[in-house]
């Protein structure tokens, strides 16, 4: 950490990547200065645009630094087109300080396929990662108020093994966010009965119970989709397809019934009238159910930690991401999970070796028998 | 029809499938009799427990019969199980009542998994289709209130064949349960673009667009699961795996945001007059938003209509599944989807052989070429 000595902790922000422009992205920044002592950024994007967004903000004084980048990763860039032509992009920029070391971690609200691809480029996988996950927060009944769910978007298949993963670096990264010694982890299925679901979910399921110790997480089981905010339980585990449309359908459904309750309320002259009596629990309510609470999806399996924002994120969603890396940068949980899952495919690949090792003692030997 | 000349429309009922017993299953259907002039019920069940329930309701008088049946299919009960040695339970009398033309339709609040087993082996798949399908209902922005989604839950893997046959069936129910003339299909997946998703899904999308106008209905192309209420499309395709996923999410987001809901509007004594006051709006917003009024899974590709209540549905849960059993059966639905299936299948066909021909003239003669 060249640029930033002592305790702080630097994050890398690419300040283009938003619907709402730079503005929004930096307001956020500048609510999370001024609640967080010990923050530094380092803004990458349009000069011209940035310094004087900068420049309204007092909290951002002394612990910023603009890079400037002249390009910007668009929505419907392709991942692909993005990593063969994006180096001059703010994006491309904002990982790039985290690899060098001048940031200690990532934040962006551009397109996620793109932050992927790029993230993966500069950063590489972790020893023992086949794929890399997106964890996103899920409002919860237990405790923290936060249960999280992965993968949710990086790849669209997953096989067992990815599942187990996914299991690893979930409870590695929900007990360094949440100071939780021994997540419990759930597998997400159609039914909690052993014999529903895919094949690859049940091989995951017996994966991840053996994995429990070494991984430092209870396995609950199977889990539904009416489970995700249970209090009993704090990981939930799936393939990136499922967990994307499951996001998006509680998306879809909050705003649905926000909606439905607004124009009840909005009606009549009575409906108004008792709508301002409630107005006290209502605000508080929708504070309390805020989907911008829960933004940042964290990307887990890479060297660095990377947090995605959502794209519509206005200054309360961008700081609420901010947060999160800034808390997930603060606990190391990144050196401890490489640690974790390093150890976990040395034990795999012991497994297996003693596995074929048997195998080969009982098997008939086929070179003798073919020599008689 | 033997048992119920004229308009009458019957419906067969397995009166102990649910969790809350038969007396809610037969006050939902008494409920529905007050409603639906021109109903009538065959229950299954234990005749003991029946004869009671049925005579405390006035509307069921003249217009009900009782089978009985000895055993009951229970929730933890393996499909395979029932299929076997489940012929003395009230599920199999019900749907044998469809089979044997007793009935018009059957409602089940039992076991999904065995009801569908039990449905495929006594009526059998339509001609054409490889995989039933459950479709559900979902709230809608648009004019009919409601959405409908398949699969929930039949299979858990769906490949691009199946996911044509959940196009051309969902379309055929949509149109049928909700007078429109050319539903809008679309398929779910992980975002809009043309690039994302799986490989069957893309596959998919292409099969489905081209037996649009055979299908009678429009391709709106890829939705992601925040449309699921769209106001742009009717029938939304997807695998049973992740549309089961889909439903439980949404089901158990709107119970976490109603009981926040109360929880604010039940804390101090300033939310409770609050509350007070916006009740009525309030009672209204629940009304619209109730999940009871979207209960009924329709099995679709069977030989017969079968609707799913929900495990848990109370007196207002069964009627709506009543309701949409009455309103398929009435609109002869079943015997229009089965042409149309049998026309797409014999279409596909014509393709896959003319594909073949093409094949065979263009590649080079491999019997030729060895006896060179």
């Amino acid at each position: 950490m060249t640029q930033n000595p002592g305790n702080t902790i630097t994050i890398s922000v690419d300040a283009m990547g938003g619907d709402q422009g730079p503005s929004a992205v930096i307001a956020g920044c500048a609510l999370s200065a001024d609640r967080n002592g010990g923050i530094g950024f380092i803004f990458h994007g349009d000069e011209a645009q940035l310094t004087p967004l900068v420049a309204r903000h007092a909290s951002l004084r002394n612990v910023t630094e603009i890079r400037h980048s002249p390009d910007v990763v668009r929505m419907d860039d392709k991942p692909s087109q993005v990593m063969r032509r994006g180096r001059d992009t703010s994006m491309w920029s904002a990982v790039s300080a985290l690899r060098d070391g001048h940031a200690h971690a990532v934040v962006s609200c551009g397109n996620t396929g793109a932050l992927m691809a790029v993230s993966m480029l500069r950063l590489r996988k972790l020893h023992g990662v086949h794929r890399p996950a997106i964890a996103c927060l899920w409002p919860s009944r237990g405790e923290s108020g936060f249960n999280t769910m992965l993968d949710v978007g990086a790849d669209v298949r997953a096989d067992e093994e990815s599942l187990l993963q996914y299991a690893l670096m979930g409870a590695a990264y929900y007990r360094n966010a949440f100071d939780a010694p021994c997540p419990r982890v759930g597998l997400l299925n159609v039914g909690t009965e052993d014999h529903k679901g895919r094949a690859e979910i049940k091989e995951a399921a017996a994966l991840i119970a053996e994995a429990a110790e070494i991984g430092r997480y209870d396995f609950v089981g199977f889990i539904e989709g009416t489970d995700l905010a249970s209090a009993d339980v704090d990981v939930i585990v799936t393939d990136g397809f499922t967990g994307n449309v499951a996001l998006k359908t509680a998306e879809g459904t909050a705003k649905l019934i926000s909606e439905a309750l607004r124009a009840e309320l909005s009606g009549t002259l009575a409906s108004k009238l008792g709508a301002l009596a409630a107005s006290a629990p209502l605000r508080r309510f929708q504070k309390r159910m805020d989907p911008r609470r829960m933004n940042g999806g964290v990307f887990l399996g890479l060297n660095g930690t990377v947090v995605k924002s959502h794209g519509s994120a206005d200054a309360t969603g961008v700081s609420a991401a901010i947060k999160l890396a800034f808390r997930l940068a603060q606990s190391g949980y990144q050196e401890r999970m490489a640690e974790r899952l390093a150890s976990v495919a040395d034990a795999q690949q012991e497994r297996v070796l003693s596995r074929d090792a048997a195998t080969e003692d009982n098997r008939p030997d086929i070179e003798e028998a073919g020599q008689e």
